[in-house]
């Protein structure tokens, strides 16, 4: 539906000679940001010839003032200024610059928006993301667990998370610098309403060497927090300084800044705004570089720097289960990535483990943190990532990637019958980009090999639900299941199925490329299908393809059409009546 | 959202020993139908035992008349009753046999919807169906015509289709058979609500040998022919007794059935009520057996007769533009499916276009049909169909099948300023099923294979747009492209790049299987991949991944959410507020 960055329609005018120096102004030309919201503004000049003789630096018509100018060389100049915000409407920032050759303009135009104030907004957000939860997958997930009539071929239901909505639409994505996303510039995008480059969060684009110096743009759970007091929280599957988690209040170029993110999410650095609940794996991030596994270059313990600070600190299911409902909470689960819900709930084979046998759930954990979160009166931000879905498409291990999607649906019903209590709440699922995957008939698992798939009327009904875990989920055990490709691969060896020790598809061939990985080759019935992606891929790769979103509670029928991105960030903030301009204390 | 036939939940109840007759009834167990909409209902008992020595059919509690009763061998008795109905509200058929085995029973339920009338109820419909357009084909399409800014990576707009709609929704599939579908049990379902047999038109299964005399399900279209008299009009790119446009009055088992469909098109057979009017290819099933390239068995020659008859025939592009818009229009314009549109519109070779140079666009074919439709004072169901994106999805030429979602857009468009002034018309906008296409980097045309493929930052922006051709679209040849793939394919020769004269991308083995074109294997860069289709696959298939749906106008409010292929049947009866049980005339 709404194109609203596209439709700014912005005038980027660039006069001077053909020596002229060239101007890079961030943010950037035809960004749209919310009224109130804050921002590094910069202003990049290079290519400068005999060095700067005068500028003229206008928002609006009127000389900015409070810029800091820096130069990183003879040609160059910027000009920066940290946390500024703008007052809504349209916004033109005029540069115009004079060296040897000449003067140089450039101006871009901005909007900022405001919202109405609504009647019943909603005071919280739990925005649940599934990484890697494009349509097909969500749709092969709904397959297995629901499954169709064998009487009639009907579908004989769909997911919680598709089920009682109150708006659904198609989401798209692209980055600043390339059409396709990375989890962190997606999750930015999500949390900002900015276009971001590939691989950072929350972010401008910078000429700068230190990754955490880019220009930053304010999320909206950092607003929430700031000018409503609201708790923010982060529940996941995955190590905790990964990307998607990171949205929340972390800053940089690089998303593999683990430690500085780590850190920001204790309050140092970025706009220097705390987490109160914090669940999820990764504790390599938190330990000091003495302790076995750590991945710091310092000696901070947050495990013990948290507890001084009142979080309470739990590293187990059973210290989670019973930890009081108040305060602060930090939970690391495993040292890096939990394992599959196949693994914890379904295989529990002691090699995928390891000695993380007693962990959560991620239905337990959204539930727990809500029951902290909610503590707070004047409401809260959670995101609940599904993480280990995109993990396990990456390496093409469809079958644990997809059993992940029901685990994180588990945790949807849990937020579903929050919300029927809590209607100030709305609950958004989405995903923050797409793998290549598409479901193209049913597999005989009795067969081996290619003669397993059968396509059209021989795909038949997968068997699916036949056999159930203590959990009440489908077994991957089962007569036929599904015959599931993925259209972007490395080299690899095709099996159809899957397999209780996990395998990656590739290993190094000892010269900066990959093979397909001999150990799956061997396997009954597996064999090499040469890749379509660039040669020396370990993995597949994320794609342009479209996602789902759901929207449940208050503020939830503004979720409809299909919608960049960023829109998402957008309508949050319009269902929450968010007004970082007008509400500032 | 709804998933109605499911939720109908319907009880089968099979009594007997274990030697006991087999029952099959239909319409199935769990049907839901309009009240009305007219049926042959259908009971076989098989494995009878010393003969049927008594039986009872009852509907409602009622004996059932009408029934006529066959036998096609001694352990077998069939019951017949053609051009049925139900009044609204549910129903229970209860059948009861008797023979040496003992008594079995089987009971089916059925509900029988009746639609609200609409104070502004539509009066026509055009249903535009992208052959094989799931998400991603149409996303690819998107991101070919629209792209996005170099400026700040946003989407620089939607196609028409994704633009101004009023209802939006997802779309997913299944078979009464299987869980894929083809296009004509898909296209079977979207016009009569009922889950159909792979390859089936519009009929229930039956243990029939001939394939014509399967129980009929009334379609949409005919319904409103026969209670409202309204026109029924099919415009597609394909041969025209092809399964989509065969979806408006085709009554038959087998889609291969061409000769009699054709005859169906002129109300000769099924429920015996012919098209208005017809503007799509494939003219050798409307030619008699001696005419060059006629694919009937018989001396018809529907050219002459359709004349007789009072329809305008046309053949060429001139000729339909010159056709004056009244009475009934029968236009014929290939021998079999159209060339692509990049065929017919940008490279023109003679390979490709053979002696067809002066063929119709989509769009005025569309434009044609709505108005010749559109004088009869009753209203219309027009299907316009882009199948060619289906027909070159199959041998995984994404750049034919892409370009023929262009065209299609473009029909819509015109068919969207139509609904402007003519606010008594939906226009619903979707696909019959998906194909595993995705679209997961950019690829560099100055490169070759592998080489060429780009990810994440390196995908950077398509370049498509920077030429265009007379119609205003991009050109396919641009620096900068996407990278496509498919997730189910046979073994073939992957170049990433389209050819201006097609070439299949496998041949056969001569024993019965396919082997990689070897045609394709010599062009530069290529290189082989391996299949994970079936051994012996000569192309992509159908996929069970979702698919988009838009609705403008009258009554497209309706349509949103997640919905079962089955339910845009019953919207659309909805929209019409049509009642074939009251409004029977």
């Amino acid at each position: 539906m709404s194109r609203s960055i596209a439709a700014v329609c912005a005038l980027a005018l660039t006069l001077g000679s053909a020596w002229a120096a060239k101007i890079a102004i961030y943010p950037y030309d035809g960004a749209a940001l919310l009224a109130g919201q804050r921002f590094d503004l910069r202003i990049e000049a290079t290519e400068l010839k005999g060095g700067l003789s005068a500028y003229r630096i206008a928002l609006d018509g009127q000389p900015l003032a409070g810029l800091e100018q820096t130069s990183q060389g003879a040609a160059q100049a910027e000009w920066t200024l940290r946390g500024t915000f703008l007052r809504s409407g349209s916004h033109t920032l005029e540069v115009s610059l004079s060296d040897a050759s000449g003067e140089t303009k450039k101006s871009v135009r901005w909007e900022a928006r405001l919202n109405p104030r609504l009647p019943r907004a909603a005071k919280n957000v739990i925005l649940f993301i599934g990484d890697g939860m494009g349509w097909n997958t969500l749709n092969a997930a709904r397959i297995i667990a629901q499954g169709f009539s064998p009487e009639n071929g009907s579908p004989r239901g769909n997911l919680e998370m598709e089920s009682g909505f109150g708006g659904m639409a198609t989401v798209t994505t692209s980055s600043f610098d390339s059409f396709i996303v990375d989890s962190a510039n997606s999750a930015s995008s999500i949390m900002t309403g900015q276009k971001v480059q590939v691989n950072a969060l929350n972010v401008y684009p910078a000429n700068l060497k230190d990754t955490l110096a880019y220009p930053r743009i304010e999320t909206l759970a950092e607003m929430l927090k700031r000018v409503r007091g609201a708790s923010i929280g982060a529940v996941t599957t995955t190590f905790g300084t990964d990307a998607t988690p990171a949205m929340l209040v972390a800053h940089t170029r690089r998303r593999g800044d683990y430690q500085a993110i780590a850190d920001q999410y204790f309050g140092r650095g970025g706009f220097g705004l705390p987490l109160e609940v914090m669940l999820f794996g990764g504790s390599r991030d938190f330990i000091p570089k003495s302790a076995p596994g750590s991945r710091r270059k310092d000696d901070t313990d947050w495990i013990a720097e948290a507890q001084k600070l009142g979080y309470t600190f739990v590293s187990t299911r059973s210290e989670l289960l019973a930890a009081k409902p108040q305060g602060k909470l930090f939970g690391l689960f495993h040292i890096d990535n939990f394992p599959s819900y196949l693994d914890r709930a379904v295989w529990k084979r002691p090699e995928m483990l390891g000695s993380f046998t007693d962990m959560p759930y991620l239905w337990e954990m959204t539930q727990k943190a809500v029951e902290t979160l909610s503590q707070n009166p004047n409401g809260f931000f959670l995101m609940v990532e599904g993480g280990m879905v995109d993990k396990f498409e990456h390496p093409l291990d469809w079958q644990r990637g997809l059993w992940d999607v029901l685990e994180l649906d588990r945790a949807v019903a849990w937020a579903k019958q929050y919300v029927a209590a809590h209607p100030d709440t709305l609950v958004v699922v989405t995903a923050d980009h797409a793998h290549s995957l598409s479901v193209y008939g049913g597999y005989d698992y009795s067969k081996q090999g290619r003669e397993g798939v059968g396509v059209y009327q021989e795909a038949k009904f997968p068997t699916y639900g036949d056999k159930k875990d203590a959990n009440g989920f489908p077994l991957p055990d089962t007569a036929r299941g599904i015959a599931v490709g993925f259209a972007a691969t490395p080299d690899y060896c095709e099996t159809y199925r899957g397999r209780e020790v996990y395998k990656d598809p590739t290993i190094s061939d000892g010269k900066g490329g990959y093979v397909a990985n001999p150990e799956v080759c061997k396997e009954p019935g597996a064999f090499l299908r040469t890749g379509n992606l660039d040669p020396g891929s370990a993995q597949g790769v994320h794609t342009a393809d479209p996602m789902p979103l759901f929207a449940f509670g208050a503020g939830a029928q503004l979720f409809n059409g299909l919608m960049d991105q960023t829109e998402i960030f957008f309508r949050m903030a319009q269902a929450l009546g968010l007004n970082p301009y007008l509400e500032r204390p």
